[in-house]
């Protein structure tokens, strides 16, 4: 390693950029660049054919076989002493390894789909990047073909995304669009849309989900917008027997997914 | 109200032991008694049969009508200042009500089922209150017989379980024992018992859930114990169609709970 690929400082101007784009989705928009931290992380996202732009590391953290694979694969990388790598570590030093990486382009007209029969969940207007992660792993578990958020709130390389989605947030394929756009791609591909709204609702067990279709979750404080309604091919709910009325929203999505899942089995 | 239910000091000493017993489980265990905040909480722990020892309430922040309704409930209450209310809320002060109520007795033996083919959720050593609380939603909304934790790490009179599973750790029938105990009462009273456990593991789509059955679910770092093994009369698993390996438990426990519940309904 040369000398000049060596950064000892936390004040060197390549780890601040760093802290700012970790922290402000404002920059990494404006650069369309995001940062990544993790060697499985980064590991899924090489393996989704994202570009990564830099690779910072930490010798004291690595085995020296783990680090030559991934330097390998990066043209720019620096070594970075371990007080200034605990100065940018996200989550603690265990890690050693961080990205700086090339957002991809996701909008709708990028889908791409292996099946004539595609199953897509849309989840509109999702905020907290807990249950945003929760939902890309399940998303991810039940193989769909594509994510789309519709009215998106929450950046998606927001880091608490990417941390508690497992890096599924990259291999996943997803689209960001406002839901008009959606239903209107949805409706020009001739997707069947099952919309989890109460009003009008069969139960999520009668239609069936060997069609080309999309599963389509709101929030658990204000549900799906009017749209949704009004576009659905029918709306679908999750019975309720017990004393209260709503569920975590990753977990209503993982019982609708893996019901199409089953049913695509049979 | 009498003055002598006023209490405007957050120096009151029993506005410090609600303090307490919110923040130290040992306190709760040995007085055995929690505290609970808000009116939905407090009106599913009074249909669930609970006992509420003292109410305190802030008139600041409630309308009469719903006030007199509580206070009808419980003999003993306290009016509560502005300043000292906020001081004992653990969640801001919108709702304005926080009650300290008698625990219950979680022992297995006192179990009781309204049917001959009761349906079980066991999770062991659940850990993360948030987790504990989406599980303990799941099964409300599934409307399982019972809720066994083996190996509680977590009492589940927590704060934020309570927060969490809004209300439903109170409504739901909750036992708690060591894993070799639940299996002992498991096998003693002949239910099946389906262990979420990859080893030897058919699908969960497999099985006839129809009969008298426990679903057993473990931690996502460790899984299940290897008692839950050897007393499996199968192992179950949800197939795993993407990247990664492993669910989110709460998920996980939604998708096999409501695969019980759909074989249950048809």
């Amino acid at each position: 390693m040369e000398n000049l690929n060596y950064i000892s400082s936390s004040q060197n101007p390549k780890l601040k950029r760093i802290l700012q784009l970790q922290e402000k989705s404002r920059n990494r928009k404006k650069e369309s660049i995001f940062v990544v931290e993790g060697q499985r992380e980064i590991n899924l996202l090489l393996k989704a054919n994202y570009s990564i732009e830099e690779l910072y590391y930490c010798e004291a953290f690595h085995n020296k076989d783990n680090l030559a694979r991934f330097l390998s694969k990066v043209k720019i990388h620096y070594s970075v002493s371990k007080e200034a790598y605990q100065k940018i570590a996200y989550r603690g030093s265990t890690e050693g390894i961080i990205a700086t990486v090339k957002a991809k382009n996701h909008d709708l007209n990028k889908l791409e789909f292996k099946t004539n029969y595609p199953l897509i969940l849309v989840a509109e207007a999702p905020e907290k990047p807990g249950n945003i992660g929760a939902i890309l792993r399940t998303a991810d578990a039940a193989n769909v073909d594509a994510i789309i958020i519709a009215n998106p709130k929450t950046d998606v390389y927001n880091p608490n995304i990417i941390r508690s989605s497992v890096g599924t947030v990259f291999t996943n394929q997803i689209a960001l669009a406002n839901s008009i756009d959606v239903i209107a791609y949805l409706k020009e591909n001739q997707f069947e849309i099952y919309s989890a709204i109460l009003q009008d609702a069969v139960s999520y067990l009668t239609p069936n989900y060997q069609s080309k279709c999309a599963i389509v979750v709101g929030t658990e404080a204000d549900g799906l917008t009017n749209e949704w309604r009004l576009a659905s091919t029918q709306n679908i709910s999750i019975p309720m027997q017990g004393e209260i009325d709503s569920m975590n929203v990753s977990v209503a999505t993982g019982i609708l997914l893996f019901e199409a899942v089953r049913q695509r089995s049979i």
